[in-house]
């Protein structure tokens, strides 16, 4: 059915019984002026817009991947500030002719990442669009310890998350799929991590080369549907904190920036996963330039006090969903790439020379300069 | 110069630059991954969308006036739950090549309604979109007696805030203004409210008819740049509360939606403003018609007991910015239209005679039902 047959109003009926919530803080939650919500610590608030065209194309994306990551990624600014989050507030604008369907797919996906981090739906607008489908989501949090971008002192060591380059990785082997193996990627939807997809066939590239579905399935998904990192395990030893949205050193600079500090990386203690590693060979790409100007891998960066537990906590921290790694024990790996200096901004490469370090990241309307 | 040519950070720069804020309960403002803010009270939060072709039309709206309206239509919002608006998110998408004065107009817009509601922006996004721009905004309020739309019981007086019909009326001068006429209002931009105005020529309609300046004015003010009604005089004695946006009627039966309950209005006591009657009357409208079903003139719909104050309130609302009508006391005025009845919804014709009230108003993606 298109939307235009359903009508705004049974569209939000639908949508506020599906998403009906029990969260008692919530005191009006969706069908009224405004949500009225009743926290009792410190409140984070973020939001985010996803434009068709812009931040996704629906040749590579699914509508269910796009729901869950739109989620994924606001989600990940609280973790980022040291936040839990709680309540979603959605704005969503579609063609009026759009099938119903997509609207559907795109709930169970901004469902299904709702129940991994325990939000509840508090509001939003639901509207027609001329042209592109546009997505705004913006998620509050609490919380009690707040890291920003701004504590990084020298001497402070410099932290990541799991593996970085992923995501780019995934994107640049949906770049290069062909056609038929683009759409069974998409038509995957929800069942993009059911244990009967790695049984398939190796994916075809247009490039005649071939990717294992082993190698390229936990990359592509780390592209379409990534997952946020939970910082409360450590966001007590934290100085400072950033999520990875728009690479590794583009994002470390924005900490040095706010910090007023520089910082020097050790390019060989990059963490980079083994599927990237695989795949960048087989494309042809650096998995170096991936691991450091990529964007989206959602991982956090953050600096500690070399005097911190960090060290020893490494190997407790709990599992994730889903775990990073296959293959691995479950637990996101924390890895100490560097650390904080005074001023300049360096990497040391593996022979010990150091270089300038240099960022590239996405930018909105380009530049000149 | 071209968004593309200055680049988001630079962009961005400036506008922290020009919106820093001096309110100390905003603990992290822009610039991080999200917002901390620390208030007292209950938090009430609601987001709406602006898309181009949908909601605004560049040849009938200027940026500043897109601007000021997108501020002031979530501000309803939270005013309509008797809260006090006091945080301002914003997520815009520009296409690249869009003029950098289209966004510093239309910040200015913001800016000054940001100063009449007493905001503070905290945060946001920017970014670039494929084709039609698209604004979407969040603010966050608090408030310690709150109003819903569900509280609205038996016996009590249905009230509205100022006059009704307006914006529908200008709506109706614009589409109807020669192209000369209608740039001549675009480029009035935050002049819009100037003295000078006033003493312009009168407007030519294409249908050759011709509106007075200081019939227009009002009216075209009311639709491209609404501004909305603070409940704080009447929030205590409020049992349900909505904003005007899709219509008088439609917004009523939300109400006796939401509260299970039915309405009894007398046509003859609906506000209509002098300036409206004298426009629908040149172009051949029913004005009452533009009261009952024309959406957007933000003004506040509320129930209260017989018992309560606000009649002899009525004369003492202190005047609000800018004042609804030129001629009056430069307060709002406050009229009693009807009353809540256990299940029918009807109205009563200046004859006495009764009929069912009959809804007409905005729904996004139409209707086939």
């Amino acid at each position: 059915m298109k939307l235009r047959q359903i009508g705004e109003l049974k569209l939000l009926q639908e949508v506020r019984k599906r998403f009906s919530s029990t969260d008692s803080s919530i005191m009006v939650g969706i069908g009224d002026d405004a949500a009225v919500i009743a926290p009792q610590e410190k409140i984070l608030v973020t939001t985010d817009m996803m434009n068709e065209g812009i931040h996704f194309d629906l040749s590579f994306t699914s509508p269910f991947h796009l729901g869950f990551k739109l989620v994924s990624v606001n989600v990940s600014d609280i973790f980022a500030m040291g936040g839990k989050p709680k309540y979603l507030f959605l704005n969503i604008a579609m063609k009026k002719d759009a099938d119903e369907q997509i609207f559907w797919k795109m709930y169970e996906g901004i469902s299904g990442a709702m129940d991994i981090y325990g939000l509840n739906l508090a509001g939003g607008d639901l509207c027609a669009a001329e042209n592109d489908m546009v997505l705004s989501a913006t998620i509050i949090g609490t919380g009690d310890k707040i890291v920003t971008r701004r504590g990084a002192s020298v001497g402070d060591k410099i932290y990541v998350t799991g593996t970085v380059g992923g995501s780019a990785c995934g994107l640049e082997i949906l770049k290069r799929l062909t056609a038929g193996a683009r759409d069974s990627v998409k038509s995957l939807g929800s069942e993009v991590w059911s244990k009967e997809i790695l049984t398939s066939q190796p994916l075809n590239l247009s490039t005649s080369q071939v990717i294992d579905w082993n190698i390229a399935e936990p990359l592509i998904k780390r592209h379409l549907m990534p997952v946020a990192r939970d910082s409360s395990n450590f966001v007590n030893y934290a100085t400072s904190m950033i999520d990875i949205s728009d690479g590794l050193f583009l994002d470390l600079c924005r900490v040095c920036d706010e910090s007023n500090v520089g910082a020097r990386v050790y390019l060989d203690r990059i963490p980079v996963s083994e599927e990237t590693t695989k795949a960048a060979e087989i494309m042809g790409l650096d998995p170096l330039h991936l691991a450091t100007s990529g964007g989206e891998d959602y991982e956090l960066l953050f600096t500690a006090p070399p005097t911190s537990p960090i060290p020893s906590l490494l190997k407790d921290i709990p599992p994730l969903y889903p775990p990073l790694s296959k293959g691995g024990t479950g637990g996101v790996k924390i890895t100490c790439i560097g650390e904080i200096i005074e001023k300049d901004r360096v990497v040391i490469d593996k022979t010990g020379r150091e270089s300038a370090l240099k960022t590239e990241g996405y930018q909105h309307f380009g530049t000149s300069g």
